[in-house]
């Protein structure tokens, strides 16, 4: 599927998964030169997202190999092409999951390129140039800038690097449905992982009460004693989850593993909404009884436009927020994906890219 | 769990389910004197319910058996209590699925009693002296006034009946999401039975473009040319569902078998809402992709206040609007039963109560 485009002349030193066993080695591939409108980053940091691990495996059933994985890029810009006026040469830059979208439809124009029917992601993609993308698990990095953020001087690079893909699609369902305008609502957040704890953060710093709903009476603890939570629901126990129905105004399902949402949705208040940016390979289950009983709302959201993700940094720059990390060097790369498989990290994984072990290095 | 109740001195005949074969039987009660806030009313006609059918058939497995079915009731005032002032003898009376509820929460002082926490149904719920409520399928009915609506006079009887849970099912979240204040929108209707007909009417009436989507190729003609919808898509052809795609800005889904939505979600627009009407005893299958990649909604909706019950019937009254119906004689119930779990009706069986084979005057 991939085409021979005459201007990927850069030799790039990255790591990628060839085969559904799903396992990262080294991989060296080309790029474009950079454009006109394009700049070039030099990666400092990738996040792991749970999505990696679904493409590396194959588990959509989509995947290009060989497949460069990676979509929370930060890292710092060496090059910008002459249309490129809000960029310059040392800029510390930030990239997620958009690579290319039509620039043209109604939500192109409207800054939520993001839903664009013609969206192509940083990696396992195709570009315009009919190119399969290949995203963060590498050296450096060709974008179009309108498709790149800057990330506030006062944010380490790699606590910031999963909020391009775990903040971002935490935080514009919060701005879509009204988190950012209102206080002390009540929020909910279904499971505490990559996205569930920058999902707390965020609602703390919007002045919400917080509850974490898990399967592990574990995180009871640090969800109230590490990252602030408000109140903590057991979802195994029949007993917690009855006390609380009726109890909540807004719930954020992060889980990407099969489950039901019927228990869940008893949480929510009358008219309450529960948003799903989880992506369980296998369809929820969705009872009707306690959606039609208490008129209420299921809703999809996706990452975020380029702007919120903006606006996103901008507010993380100003409330110091920032994702807790755990650094791991590139030779680490699957020994974290194994890891992740089994919700083994606090609460992000960030490869640091540009360590001694990276290929070209070695 | 029935209770006796020393007021419940009216003895009256009526239709009874007595175990899961769900058959129905003449049955012979007593029904509550008429109180200070109670009306009392002749029952004409009840329509038969989907509900009725999974009710007689114990399928929720929640029915206390004898139960007699009919929540789609119309008939003629011939008794007011004291305390009553907006209805008199004589007046032609609704009344649908609502028996009791708190009176105190905040639905039921905002006119959202429907979700009201306590609410309790016209058969098969707890009243507030503690008896088993019956419904319709007798030959009369005592009531509290706050649960009754006024039938406008130009309306056909039994061709009103099935507004009361039919109607205001599919008028209800029409009302929701705007449909009554905007016009020309692209609004689908999912299920061409006894929901599906009388939505189409509503949504045309509200000059909005519909389009019919079902699994019967044999429905497009009628849907049309009987029923005046604009469109069709047969949900089974997936080049028409391709076709359509994103092209929906409102969908209503009538539909109580089990079925998925993914398919469904495609043909919303991004940002478009999908209502839930029907209750599936199994769970739905919610694809969590097109719900997150088109960011789209999905409600729940259960029947509607009274207050919405009178704007509709009031509006009915406006643009003689009533549901298409088959009259039975109430020798005739089981053979209905039969027929509407094949949906082998246009579109709604109505039981004429008022007949000769009514088992007080055989």
């Amino acid at each position: 599927m991939a085409q021979t485009t005459p201007n990927h002349t850069q030799t790039v030193s990255g790591w990628a998964a060839h085969d559904k066993s799903g396992k990262i080695t080294p991989y060296t591939f080309t790029r474009r030169e950079n454009g006109a409108d394009d700049v070039t980053i030099k990666i400092l940091y990738c996040g792991i997202c749970h999505t990696d691990l679904h493409h590396a495996k194959n588990d959509w059933g989509i995947t290009m190999y060989p497949c460069v994985p990676g979509h929370e890029i930060v890292g710092i810009i060496t090059k910008v092409g002459s249309n490129v006026t809000n960029f310059k040469e040392g800029d510390r830059a930030g990239v997620g999951c958009l690579a290319a979208t039509c620039l043209k439809c109604e939500f192109c124009q409207e800054g939520q390129e993001n839903y664009c029917d013609e969206v192509q992601f940083v990696y396992n993609g195709i570009f315009w140039d009919g190119s399969i993308t290949y995203g963060g698990y590498s050296e450096f990095l060709v974008m179009d800038h309108r498709y790149v953020v800057r990330v506030p001087e006062n944010l380490a690079m790699d606590a910031a690097a999963p909020l391009l893909c775990a903040g971002i699609t935490v935080f514009s369902p919060m701005k879509d449905n009204k988190l950012l305008e209102t206080k002390g609502k009540r929020v909910g957040i279904v499971g505490l992982g990559g996205l569930g704890h920058i999902a707390v953060k965020f609602a703390k710093a919007f002045n919400h009460h917080v509850t974490i709903i898990s399967t592990s009476p574990s995180k009871e603890k640090e969800a109230k004693e590490r990252l602030g939570a408000d109140d903590f629901i057991l979802s195994t126990n029949a007993d917690q989850m009855k006390l609380k129905k009726r109890s909540l105004d807004f719930i954020l399902d992060t889980v990407s593993a099969h489950h039901s949402l019927g228990p869940t949705l008893e949480l929510l208040k009358v008219n309450g909404t529960l948003v799903i940016v989880g992506a369980p390979d296998k369809p929820i289950d969705l009872p009707s009884f306690p959606l039609i009983f208490g008129k209420r709302v299921v809703k999809g959201s996706m990452i975020g436009s380029i702007k919120e993700t903006q606006d996103m940094m901008d507010l993380c720059g100003k409330h110091n927020i920032t994702c807790d990390v755990e650094v791991v060097g590139s030779d680490r790369i699957n020994e974290a994906f194994d890891r992740l498989a089994k919700n083994d990290v606090k609460y992000r994984f960030v490869i640091d890219i540009a360590d001694g072990f990276s290929p070209s290095k070695l």
